[in-house]
């Protein structure tokens, strides 16, 4: 019965949405992307251990499998509509399914997402979900557009995840409140939807921080054949952050270390004030961390004037 | 690097759809929906060792993932478009990936299915697909609108791929050329999208027959509040599983098991012959097997008049 687990999350919200034609409950749901507005979908899946620690609790795998999807969409400038979720489980568990549904609709309900198809299947614990938002045609926020001497920025604070996941995973000494506050950052992302729509036709390129800095503003280079150029002083790291961590140690997390789903971005030289203020109105903080150049590689500046051109640019799923 | 063993997949196609505005390579795919059409999305999760034995080609793996996927928009009478593919492997490994990138576009490309999207994650061989189509508003074939008195049909023959699973799985001693004929079915089964269009406006109730089809009939039952009675002499059987099994395992077989892929649905008294002439411009063979009556519960009447309710409706994913 491949629906009564889907159900079950389901029948967890009443969001209904008018562009649902058919939702759950048949082979496939029937939608209306509204006129004059392009569909925008994306995939991402989670495995047990390897994106989530094994001992993560249920709410916060339905949070963070939404939330990483929801900031695909936020990185195109996509406002969030739809979501499948193929969800695979060991064996059957209603209290874990239970939880599952209780986090992803606790980010789902406040952006609208209706539930609207997915599977369930037996194996080891995985999760994909599929989401879907719309953009108008030429609108969206693409990493192929970053120009020489475009500013780069970042949406709030970098590093946080990855320093909860040192804390999860050794016997590092973190006083609890500070612990507790980047944990919340690897479990709970906060997809920065808001910030994707503010930046529509402001930034020149966009994408989200899933693989560490580094590694993803070397996406924007690749795909936009320009180089970038970090100043280290500049990077936003958090008061958890820099409490819980020597500052060398932040800086490293917020280069290299995933997860955090800020958006990093290029905005022309003409509209970073413009972009600014979009940013400020829709509620999210961002700060200037570099720039643009001519060339292919991201190089970092460190605050005593040395430039290092890391060679670990971030978490690769296939690295050794 | 999420994108590099995706993309190897993609490049192994030259399709390019006008409406795919933008592909592979950025966060998210961006895609137009046709005017006056409705989008139809579904989700589908194939796990190693539970939808596939172990030992299957990566071919067929990759044909299959697409497949039972496609039969969800078949069910629909949507028109396939675009596919996400979302890959879990234990390590990379490139003859792998080809072997399913060459599966997967061989049934991709004859029915013009763009792979637009996906990620690649480490973890236990599981292979998520999301498919997207359009059907005009209204015209969706779904699984609620059977009424008493329309007839049952399948398109087909039923039985096959059960018949090969257990070919794969057991000693059973099978000609290889009839073995052949039905490992094919289990492996490389046929999403039956021409039906699936032919069938708009004409069937009542339709869905494809993966859990099996006493269990997938159930459903349409479920949804329309309404129940069915098979005949069991009338159960379209292929002549390789005619040869290979004897008769009552061969119908035990139509009737439970799962994986054919074939739609099964139902026509309105005065729909039928319009029904059966679409399916035959459509090149679908298809057989009348039961019709819908009131109550609940799906019957078979057994060839010596005996009437059956089998408690075991097919394969449920978490069954134990």
């Amino acid at each position: 019965m491949e629906f009564a687990l889907i159900d079950a999350i389901r029948r967890r919200t009443a969001l209904a949405r008018t562009d649902v034609l058919l939702g759950i409950g048949d082979d496939a749901a029937v939608l209306e992307v509204p006129p004059g507005q392009a569909l925008v979908a994306a995939i991402d899946t989670l495995v047990a251990g390897v994106h989530f620690p094994l001992d993560t609790a249920a709410a916060d795998i339905g949070w963070k499998a939404l939330a990483v999807n929801l900031s695909d969409l936020a990185a195109m400038g996509a406002e969030p509509a739809w979501a499948l979720l193929a969800l695979t489980l060991p064996q059957p568990d209603a209290a874990f399914v239970d939880g599952l549904a209780e986090g992803f609709l606790a980010l789902a309900a406040p952006h609208r997402v209706a539930l609207v198809g997915g599977d369930t299947t037996r194996g080891p614990l995985a999760l994909s979900v599929a989401v879907h938002g719309f953009v108008p045609p030429g609108m969206a926020l693409t990493r192929a557009g970053a120009r020489v001497d475009d500013v780069v920025m970042v949406t709030g604070t970098l590093g946080d995840a990855a320093a909860g996941l040192r804390c999860v995973q050794t016997r590092v000494v973190v006083a609890p409140p500070l612990r507790a506050a980047l944990v919340a950052r690897l479990n709970r992302p906060t997809p920065r939807l808001a910030a994707g729509l503010a930046l529509r036709g402001l930034a020149s390129a966009c994408l989200d921080v899933s693989d560490g800095l580094l590694a993803d503003l070397g996406h924007i280079c690749d795909r936009s054949q320009v180089g970038a150029e970090i100043e280290a002083a500049r990077l936003p790291l958090s008061p958890a952050l820099r409490q819980a961590f020597a500052l060398d140690a932040a800086r490293d997390f917020a280069l290299a270390g995933g997860d955090d789903y800020e958006l990093c971005f290029t905005v022309p030289p003409g509209k970073v004030d413009d972009a600014v203020a979009a940013l400020a109105t829709s509620g999210t903080p961002a700060t200037v961390i570099g720039r643009i150049v001519s060339g292919s590689s991201v190089r970092v500046q460190m605050p005593d004037g040395a430039w290092i051109a890391p060679a670990h640019r971030g978490w690769d799923h296939f690295s050794p």
